[in-house]
């Protein structure tokens, strides 16, 4: 559904316009006359005749017809006969700034269900409530007691904290920052981030779209949109507070490895969603996207007139991972021939401290000329002959001639640079107060390019024996166990073509001795109980058994030790397992998110993985790209390729161990978390073997 | 020696100075005489009688007596004739502003030993060439070209770059931030960071000393000078560049494993100095320690207007490892008192977004009373009724009244909020333009303090065989061999108390099953060679041969196959060893950094390392705390102290290696880098071996 009589209303309705300057009534109503709409404007209150000379309603209806936009701001008990009102006149879109509703408690909650189901009924639109309004700064619309109206311009802007977007309204409007749209989104009890990102996304006056959100509502909903609109407009938020989800699930590893922030790194990641610290960092970052192209590429050219600065800038580009573009030889010699023989002609390319903005000019224009560049940072300090209005103009010049590459500026300083800083924002150069926090907006730009490139996403689909997983997992569902046995975890991995290890249960000493002549010695023994999660821990493993009267031993000590540390663990006998040996120890394992689903992880493996933390993560389902990325994104990857003339692992084999797992856990949504430790992989060719695994299930 | 005359000279000489607008000698002058300097100034200039109403003089010599300070702007091939001037009137003090010394090639760094050939002989301190000049607001005394004189102050500042202190004059100008002093140190010829640290650290006006550098001359006694004045007064650096020290060496792990920041990191955290990324934090920074007392805990409170900011700040207190303060009862009794209904009574405090500057008072007041409270951090943002004026000054009246916790401020927004942040700066409240640079800014300060409190170092010195390494390694230097041999590596260790495994060399099969007899199966088998640094890329380590046979064999396939691999090095046997089992392998290691000496390293071992680099670095000579702290410090202590039921291993004995390791290092400067690894550790009470180590010398 398109929010578009929020933005272009040809009539605004303010129920609970006041006369009293400070009251919010009044601030919203001055608001909307000062920023000059060119609609109609109808204050409704019983109490007066006028209000700054414009006519006032006793109520909706004697309007005499349903403004497109109604604005509410009566105390929260009335405002359900307000939307009855609405509902009757057939109002479509309405804005709800009065507080008190879910955000005080069980009884503001009702208030609030009430408002919505009026609002569903009715077919109305409702932003808010306890929200600050809206503006739209083309329609010069300013519905909303946060501020002057700002300039017009390109980003658009949702905000879950009125508070914050009062703030950044102040700092727009101080520094010329202009929007397309401004929205406070309150308690979102029915517009949310999604339907704004969606609004956002297909609206032409928006080309940047910037948030700030503490909670997000529907997870795979927000996630999907999200990746779409990334495609074409960049999407930067701030998110503060945390899923909780990782706190809940701590049976597995991958749960107690899961942090309060891994899932939403994992989306913003997936999504191609620019994350953003800080207010600050937010404006730094936006600027650039709604003002420069996107650059070709991550190699950076620097010009300065001072060396301090410039090594900094340096320092930060490899830092962030970025390249110091090497200059072809022919702008080195166009630089030689025209700049003063002690200038550096060299990335950074120093202009020395007497610079003019003509020496500016010469750089910039040979700079943004080399092939081998695709970015330009220009870093000025106001020296005793620096002319920075004018090198500034140099600048902003520049910016706009040549289209192709982006151009960022830190000019260093204070009020004696004032007047620059101001004329390269008005041409929309960005402009940084420090060298860092440039080369962190490309860094943004350069991975947002990169994520756009990405290739097309193809899921692959193995054939399964998805009957045989159902039947397990209904099995442990209808008898309310919700940790599924090792046995039984194997046989799901089975049945998804994981591999797992031969082995058969013995409940004599003589038995284990028999499976393990069968199996072939050496052998693995471990402890066989649903009570028992982790074996090592009881002393209920134990590797390398070589002969028969190892396994026979081991099995008596087990019988002997284990009841005695875990009296109340029901011991149904030893597993007695082929031995894998010679590989490398991995893990995959999954957590369900609540908001956004299955969390697949890829990590070191063995019972270090908890100590060495190294782990990535990503939202199922997984490409063949993604599954590997993931085992990229670890420091384990570098071990998997094999170091010091040990021969390396088959890396596909694990990629497509992972997106089997992806498969299964998304085709079972009752599969809470599992994880396969150790995931035992060999060299190139070889199958790769689950030797542990873990399942837990819950009904959904 | 004192830098006295430089800061109060009662007479101050410009050679040099000029009285044509744009020159540097005619800035210098000029602001000399707008600061107000109180004291003589002398223009020597020979082609005029007079410049801005005072007499000029032809030379020093004219003057009639040796001026206290002399600052020389005249070109760099006449600053030797202008230093022999000042020798013989016996001038003590001089500012060197001209460039074209080091800076700018051969020629220039000739002219400059010059230069200080002349001060070292006449006893003339020198500050420069190359340089901006200097500044001592109190005294009015602005003996620079950087800009107008600043605000008086408390912070002593000193920079490398002349362009970036200009960038820094003009932003503390413009906010009215002050200084006791500012240096700007060019090519610190003869005065360098270590003199004005020094300086600084004595001078009764500097309580907190800030500044940039590029390099560090001496760094060895930089670390000492900078960790005995950081007990006193903090030092706040931006350092850019890097030490290149880390590409040099990559011979042995520790060598491959040290960046370029490795050194800056361990010097800066061993003598307590506040790392600042850029200016904006470094002024973050700086404007809290110059104003705030030093909390006494990390435990902070945060009072808001707004639920959004709150959030923020919380995110961030939790993701720097702060502790969020929970308020006491009668703390939350008084405020929900005090407060209206809807208030959030907990941490972060909601005064809610109608609160006037009383409400924040009564939390403010209440909160500092707190003896669960360390810090105060107070937030705003600039709402419809937000009164930011009365506000602001109801925090400065706080922050002065209660001096013993530390309040921080974040108000947010621009123009709204511009005259309330003029009042906090005014009233040394620290302001910050975020709650996340507020809470870095707190943190920071929490490290400093926790840095303060640190236990007092006592180096433990083991007794140990030095004589026997002297040999080694003479022996080694005599022969120009770099790179020790294992055997002889081993006697090292052995000689400073580190056990090595028992083991003798093999020429042929026989003799190497003899051997192993000897020692007991099952052995290990290295291949023997001075040309063959890392064995097990080439084949050339078997571990856990377990009979006569299996050792016969591997010495043949070693003799077979590595003079294929590797024709020209020279292989003297095959060394048989006792296999260290059952324990776990780190890494103990040194790599000499040229500047601030041994490097300390300590991670997990094997083969693991490089590609984990679960490694931490401290600088030699270990105390006993700091050589446990570097374990505490890699992920890999977790697993030393025992996961899922393993035992954990002899930690203090890992940390007794390490200081061992440290005394050698110390006490022989000729080793350059060296590693153990694995260094094979068991439980407590067990000794643990370095079962191979690799040690590379040099002449010093």
């Amino acid at each position: 559904m398109s929010l578009e009589k929020f933005f272009d209303p040809a009539s605004v309705a303010i129920v609970g316009a006041s006369q009293n300057a400070g009251k919010v009534g009044y601030e919203v109503l001055t608001n909307m006359i000062a920023a000059g709409f060119k609609g109609k404007i109808y204050p409704v209150n019983n109490k007066t005749e006028t209000i700054e000379g414009l006519k006032c309603y006793p109520d909706l209806e004697s309007i005499g017809q349903a403004p497109d936009l109604v604005i509410i701001i009566v105390p929260a008990k009335i405002v359900p006969a307000i939307m009855q009102q609405c509902a009757k006149i057939k109002v479509k879109s309405v804005i709800i700034i009065t507080a008190g509703f879910k955000e005080v408690g069980q009884e503001g909650q009702k208030l609030e269900q009430e408002v919505v189901q009026i609002a569903r009924r009715a077919g109305i639109r409702v932003i808010g409530p306890n929200c600050l309004g809206l503006i739209a700064p083309k329609k010069r619309l300013n519905a909303s007691f946060g501020g002057g109206l700002p300039k017009e311009g390109v980003i658009g802007y949702l905000s879950q904290s009125g508070a914050l977007l009062a703030a950044i309204l102040d700092i727009a409007n101080t520094y010329g920052i202009g929007f397309s749209k401004l929205v406070s989104i309150g308690n979102k009890a029915d517009i949310d981030e999604l339907d704004l990102i969606e609004s956002f996304g297909q609206d032409d006056e928006t080309r940047v779209i910037a948030g700030y959100l503490e909670s997000i509502t529907n997870g795979n909903d927000f996630m999907r949109l999200a990746e779409r609109i990334s495609q074409d407009k960049p999407i930067l938020l701030m998110k503060s507070g945390s899923t909780g989800a990782g706190a809940k699930a701590a049976s597995s590893h991958t749960g107690s490895l899961v942090g309060s922030e891994t899932a939403y790194e994992a989306v913003f990641s997936r999504a191609g969603i620019v994350r953003c610290s800080s207010i600050k960092r937010q404006f730094d970052f936006a600027q650039a996207f709604a003002s420069q192209p996107l650059p070709a590429g991550d190699r950076v050219a620097v010009i300065t007139n001072a060396g301090g600065p410039g090594i900094v800038a340096a320092d930060a580009i490899e830092q962030h991972g970025l390249v110091f573009a090497a200059l072809t030889d022919e702008t080195i010699k166009k630089l030689t021939r025209m700049l003063p023989p002690a200038a550096n002609v060299n990335n950074p390319i120093d202009v020395l401290g007497d610079a003019l903005a003509d020496r500016y000019k010469l750089a910039i224009d040979t700079v943004i000329e080399d092939p081998n560049v695709d970015i330009i940072l220009v870093l000025l300090t106001p020296q005793a002959m620096t002319d920075s209005v004018a090198t500034a103009e140099v600048v902003a010049k520049a910016c706009q001639e040549r289209g192709n590459k982006p151009v960022f500026a830190s000019f260093l300083g204070a009020a004696k640079i004032s007047r620059a800083v101001e004329i390269l924002r008005g041409s929309g150069v960005p402009q940084y107060d420090s060298p860092e926090n440039a080369v962190l907006t490309i860094k943004a730009m350069v991975d947002y390019v990169r994520w756009r490139q990405r290739p097309k996403r193809v899921v692959k689909l193995f054939p399964v024996n998805r009957r045989k997983v159902e039947t397990i997992i209904e099995k442990h569902l209808r008898q309310d166990i919700r940790e599924v046995g090792e046995m039984e975890s194997k046989e799901i991995l089975e049945a998804y073509g994981i591999v797992t290890p031969k082995g058969t249960i013995a409940t004599t000493a003589e038995q284990a001795a028999s499976i393990a002549g069968q199996l072939g010695y050496p052998v693995v023994m471990k402890i066989w109980s649903p009570d028992i999660l982790h074996k090592s821990d009881v002393g209920g493993v134990k590797v390398g058994l070589r002969n028969s009267q190892e396994v026979m031993d081991a099995f008596d000590l087990m019988m002997y030790r284990i009841p005695k540390k875990m009296p109340d663990a029901d011991i149904l006998g030893v597993l007695v397992q082929e031995m894998c040996s010679g590989g490398k120890e991995v893990i995959l394992g999954m957590n369900r998110d609540p908001h956004f689903g299955p969390l697949m992880m890829f990590g070191m493996g063995g019972t270090m993985v908890e100590v060495l933390k190294d782990v990535s993560f990503y939202l199922a389902p997984l490409t063949a790209e993604e599954a590997k990325q993931m085992l990229i994104n670890t420091r384990t990857y570098k071990m998997l390729q094999g170091v010091r003339g040990e021969q390396g692992v088959d890396i596909d084999a694990i990629a497509e161990g992972l997106q089997r797992l992806s498969q299964l856990v998304t085709e079972f949504p009752q599969i809470q978390e599992m994880d396969i430790n150790p995931y035992v992989v060999g060299a190139e060719g070889k199958t790769p073997i689950a030797v542990d695994a873990r399942i837990s299930v819950e009904k959904v």
